[in-house]
């Protein structure tokens, strides 16, 4: 039985925390959900106290405040048609099936379409107990170093969150910039070896330099804008340079 | 310069914390790197007292610990060949390409194949400043909500880290054309404007003219040799300036 219980909310995924003692993971995990667009948190046995502080700080979000708190894991997965648990997957024999993190995260994908998922983190020292395993479907791991497979809870939190929110590419706009034609490139090197020329550094009519510029300028994979920014800077030095012969 | 030395451990990953105030969360920056298998840590002007109180805290990782500290951004990643930037991306009118970060991170394990890449995250309160985005190629950020787009470093971190990590490990190599390091880019931003300067395009201590320089010699994205032909050039058509004052 929830005992608290103030969201309606609806949402597919919760996220379950089970006999997590420090209030600051409890703060993290939620925080990583807001980033990620996830709602339903719910802690299991956590230090009771502590908890209550965490949830009426000045600054915890709503969806602290609105966690639910349970005393056991079965009462907290109980409304969930898939229970997946995590696990560093260190000394231990498993008899689970054991997922990495991207595969586990597409079947739980596939699983949010007709059903609700609970997905599941232990204590900041042992993780979940072969108890808790019992209750979960499959487990899966996030493919950390042999050497330091433990994750912090929270980071652990936002990385699972991150991989089940990844979806269809979005295209991020980027600033500016369709490439230059040809035909600016043209200009550009035009001026660039007008300006090498007035300097000294060219001799006229050296066409090995000129291709070699030439080159040099394509390479650059200039936009229209930044091209204009480059003319622009070259005209004055040109100005500047013969201004003075 | 390096303030703090120790590692001469080879790493093509520098992770980079600029302006991190809280040590924790240098610490839970260094454990999720541990946990995805990097090792370069660099501090670019932290809190210091409570940094080296955090190095030396009974606990604190054998990386932590060799966690080298600058006092500029520019310092610290001048070895770079690619420096990327980490993003909220609110508030602001970003003028550098804005890349999503599993888009960047299959670009920045290309760029690994023969060079060194730094990726880099702000403050907890500010992120970055437009002064460090700079110093930045592109700029990356993680798909979160729009309503809590922020997210915790640490948190941020792992996610960043777990997301480079993946996919089938590149073989380092460090033949081939590589990319101008950021301390060559320096250079020649420093004498571009001095030749503007001269020429009469920009006026003396013009920050604005100068960040937007800098942005726009970062994006030519030069290999090391072509961008000591462009040195050359420069050179001499400031010479050329200079000698007819």
């Amino acid at each position: 039985m929830a005992k608290r219980s103030i969201s309606t909310h609806f949402s597919p995924v919760r996220v379950v925390l089970v006999s997590v003692r420090n209030p600051l993971n409890i703060g993290a995990a939620a925080r990583a959900m807001s980033n990620f667009g996830f709602s339903d948190l719910r802690v299991v046995n956590p230090h009771h106290i502590a908890f209550r502080e965490a949830q009426s700080a000045v600054g915890a979000g709503e969806l602290l405040r609105r966690a639910q708190e349970y005393e056991s894991l079965a009462e907290a997965v109980a409304d969930c048609t898939l229970v997946v648990g995590t696990t560093a997957a260190r000394h231990r024999k498993l008899v689970h099936q054991l997922r990495s993190l991207d595969e586990g995260a597409s079947v739980v994908r596939r699983e949010l379409s007709c059903g609700r998922v609970a997905l599941l983190f232990g204590s900041e020292k042992r993780g979940l107990s072969n108890e808790d395993f019992s209750l979960c479907h499959w487990l899966m791991r996030i493919p950390t170093c042999e050497d330091h497979p433990s994750m912090n809870l929270g980071q652990a939190v936002a990385v699972c969150l991150y991989e089940l929110d990844r979806g269809p590419k979005q295209r991020i706009s980027t600033a500016g910039a369709s490439g230059a034609t040809a035909a600016e490139l043209n200009r550009f090197s035009h001026l660039l070896l007008e300006a090498l020329s007035v300097s000294g550094y060219a001799k006229p009519r050296d066409i090995a330099l000129e291709q070699k510029i030439r080159r040099l300028v394509v390479r650059l994979n200039l936009s229209g804008r930044d091209l204009e920014l480059w003319l622009g800077m070259l005209r004055q030095m040109l100005w500047k340079m013969e201004s003075s012969r």
